[in-house]
C-alpha cells in the first residue's frame, strides 16, 4: 500500500430537496454570485427559477450557454464578468462541462492574463473564487475533485486543468434533477463514470480496499444504468449513478495504489479535440481496444479479475481467455446501453488525424505508467483499430 | 437511498514516515501544544522522542497515563492543563482511548463546568480546541469521526460523547507504529473494526454503494487480521487494517442508508462499564448472540447475504439455515483470532448486574431502530445467553 494524503474540502448535500440549503452555503462566501449554466435544461426542469428564488437576496450575474466539452472562450467571458461585478462565489448548475468551465473561471478571475495560459501551464494558477456545484447529470464527478478539462478548438487541444483551490466548497446532488436527462446522455455519463473507475482499477499494485471500492462502483454502473434507461425516474437507480459519479474522481478509489495513467482519457480527449464527440461515447470506443492492446501475461490476470468481479464471469482455467471474455462482457455492456462500437458510429469520418492524435495523447498524461506502458505506436494502433468493425 | 450530508474535516496523512508533516499541521493552529498519550508504548517504539524532536520549537505540556476505556478524570486533568497553559492545539498520540479522551479535553477546556456534564448532555458542548490525531492502533476509527466514548466508573457509566467540532483536523496513520501492538490488542482492534461495519451493515434499507463499502471492509478485516497476527510486521496487512479502522466510523459506510441502532455497542458498553473489559473482546461475545436474537423471516436474508459476501458461503436454499451458517462463520473467525466466546472467557463472573446492564443499554442508543427492534427483554436474553457455553 502506497503512502497518500487525503482531503475532501467539499460538503456534500445529497438527496431530493437538498437545494434548500443553497442560500446557507452561498452566504459563507458573500452575496455577489456568478450563476453559471449551459443551455435551457435547468429552466425546463424548474431548477433555474428555484435557484433564482432561493438566492433572491443575492446580486446575480449570469454566465450562460456553456457548451459540452467546455471551451476556453466561455471561461474568458466568465472571468471578465467576475472581475467586472466583483463576484464573491460561483454557483455552477449543470453537468461536468459547466462545472469544469466554472473551475477555469474561478482561477482566471484572479489571474492577470489569458485563461488558456492556465490550462497550458497549470502552475500559473493561484488564488481562486470559491465554487458551489449543483449537479444535474451523473458523469464527470467534477464536483469532488480539483480538475477540469477544457477545449480550445482553434488549437485542436483538449487539456486537463488541475488546481487544488478549484475543488468545490459544497456540492448539491439531487438525483431527481437527472430524471429528464435523455437516454443518450445518461448512457454517455455512465460510460464516463465506468471509465473513471477503470482508469484507476487497471494497475498492477492495487490494494484490497481500493479494489473493493472500485468493484462496488463498477457493479453499480453495470447494474443501475439499464434501470435508469428503462425507468428514467427510478430514484434509486438515478441516486446510485449520481453518487457513483461523485466517486469517480474523488481520489478515494485509488488511495494507496500507485499512479494511474488515465490512458483511455488521454486518447479520447484527442478524439474530442478533433471531432467534438461526446466524451463517454468516445471512451466506449477506446476502452475495449486499449484493454486488448494492453493484454499480456502480466496484465491478463488483472483483466480476468475484473471480469470475475464486475461481470460474475467464472474462470475457465485459461487466464488469457478469461481476460478476453472480460473485454467482451464490457463490449456487451456498452452495446446494451447504446454506446457506439467504432469510429464510424462515433461520427469520426476517416483516419486523417490519427498520427496527430497519437502524438497529442502524450501531452498531458503519463502513458508510460499504464499497466502496459504505452508508446506512440500503441496509441496509433488503438485508434486505427477503432476504425475496424 | 436516503438523503445525507457528508463532510470530512480531517486531512489524512497515510503511510510510513508521514509523521514528518506533523510540524506543518501543528503550525496551522499555534505553538502551545497539549501532548496526550497513554502508557509507555509510544516511548518504546521511539515515537515519543520523534514527536518531541519534531515539535522542538513548540511549548509542550503533557497529559499522560490515559487509560483504556478512558475515564472522565483524565479529561478533567487535561482540560485543566489546557486552561493553565493556554494551549492552542491537542496532539493525541495512541489508540482510540487516547483520542477519545482528547476529544473531551478539547471541549471541556472551553467549557465552564465539569467535563462529565458534557458527556451526559452533549448539547452543552460548544467551541473546542483543535485536535491532531497520531494513531498507533487500528481499532476505533475515532480519527475520522466526531465521537468519543467516556467511562465514569464511579457512576458505572460508559457513554458516547458526540460533538461535531471534536472531529480531528488532521490524522497521521503510519502502519509501522502498529507493528508492536500485541496479538490480543490487534485482535480486539480487528473485532472493533468489524463491529463498526456490522452495526451499519445490518439494516433493512441498505443501498448497493454502502453495501459494497461495508463488504469490502469486512472482507479486509477477515482476511488481513490473521496475517497481522502471524506476521506482526507485515506492512500491507497492518496498512489495510489501519485504513479499514478509519472507515469504521467515518460515516461513508452508511451514507444513504437509514439510521443504525449500534445495538452491540450499546450492550457492550454496559459490560465494559461494569467490568472494564476490552471493548473488542466484549463485542465478540455479544455480536453472534445479537444476530441470533435478531433472526426472523425478515432479517434472515440480510444475515445470509452477509455470509455469502463476507465468508463466501454458498446458499443452501434454506435462508434460515444460511443465516445460522453466517453466524457460525463469524464465531469461527472470532475463535481464529483468539477472541473470547462467552462471559466466563471475557472475565465476567456472574449474572448479578444483568438487569441493570439491560436497562443501561437503552440510555444512549436507539435500540428500537435495530433491524429487529430490541426490547429490554431482548437485551437481557442476549446477556444471559452469553453466560452459556
Amino acid at each position: 500500500m502506497q503512502n497518500f494524503v487525503w482531503e475532501t474540502p467539499a460538503r456534500v448535500h445529497f438527496g431530493k430537496g437538498v437545494i434548500e440549503e443553497l442560500p446557507e452555503e452561498v452566504a459563507r462566501f458573500g452575496r455577489r454570485v456568478l450563476l453559471a449554466y449551459g443551455g435551457g435544461s435547468i429552466k425546463r426542469i424548474g431548477l433555474y427559477d428555484k435557484i433564482r428564488e432561493l438566492l433572491k437576496d443575492c446580486e446575480i450575474v449570469e454566465l450562460t450557454g456553456i457548451e459540452p466539452n467546455p471551451r476556453v472562450e466561455s471561461a474568458r467571458e466568465g472571468a471578465k464578468l467576475c472581475r467586472e461585478h466583483d463576484v464573491d462565489v460561483i454557483v455552477s448548475v449543470g453537468g461536468g462541462s459547466v462545472l469544469d468551465c466554472s473551475k477555469l473561471v474561478a482561477a482566471a478571475a484572479k489571474y492577470d492574463g489569458d485563461a488558456w495560459d492556465l490550462v497550458e501551464k497549470n502552475e500559473l494558477a493561484g488564488e481562486c473564487l470559491p465554487i458551489i456545484a449543483v449537479m444535474t447529470l451523473a458523469a464527470t464527478g467534477s464536483e469532488l475533485d480539483a480538475g477540469a478539462v477544457i477545449s480550445n478548438l482553434g488549437k485542436k487541444r483538449k487539456l486537463p486543468f488541475m488546481h487544488g483551490p478549484t475543488f468545490p466548497k459544497a456540492a448539491f446532488l439531487d438525483p431527481t434533477y437527472s430524471f429528464t436527462v435523455p437516454a443518450w446522455h445518461t448512457a454517455c455519463g455512465a460510460s464516463d463514470i465506468l471509465s473513471h473507475v477503470m482508469e484507476q482499477y487497471f494497475v498492477l499494485d492495487a490494494n484490497p480496499i481500493a479494489d473493493g471500492f472500485c468493484e462496488t462502483m463498477m457493479r453499480v454502473v453495470v447494474e443501475e444504468t439499464p434501470v435508469a434507461l428503462t425507468e428514467p425516474d427510478n430514484y434509486d437507480a438515478r441516486a446510485a449513478l449520481m453518487w457513483a459519479s461523485s466517486w469517480g474522481c474523488n481520489g478515494l478509489l485509488s488511495l494507496g495504489n500507485g499512479p494511474s495513467a488515465w490512458a483511455c482519457h488521454a486518447i479520447e480527449h484527442e478524439i474530442s479535440a478533433y471531432y467534438d464527440v461526446t466524451h463517454g461515447a468516445g471512451l466506449a470506443v477506446v476502452t475495449p481496444r486499449w484493454l486488448r492492446r494492453s493484454m499480456t501475461a502480466e496484465t491478463a490476470p488483472r483483466i480476468a479479475h475484473f471480469g470475475a468481479r464486475v461481470f460474475d464471469l467464472a474462470p475457465t482455467g485459461d487466464v488469457m481467455e478469461d481476460a478476453e471474455r472480460a473485454v467482451r462482457a464490457l463490449e456487451a455492456f456498452y452495446a446494451k446501453i447504446g454506446m457506439p462500437a467504432d469510429m464510424e458510429a462515433l461520427g469520426v469520418p476517416d483516419t486523417e488525424n490519427v498520427d496527430a492524435m497519437a502524438e497529442g495523447a502524450f501531452t498531458a498524461f503519463p502513458l508510460h505508467l499504464a499497466m502496459k506502458p504505452l508508446e506512440r505506436e500503441d496509441v496509433k494502433a488503438i485508434l486505427l483499430d477503432a476504425f475496424r468493425k
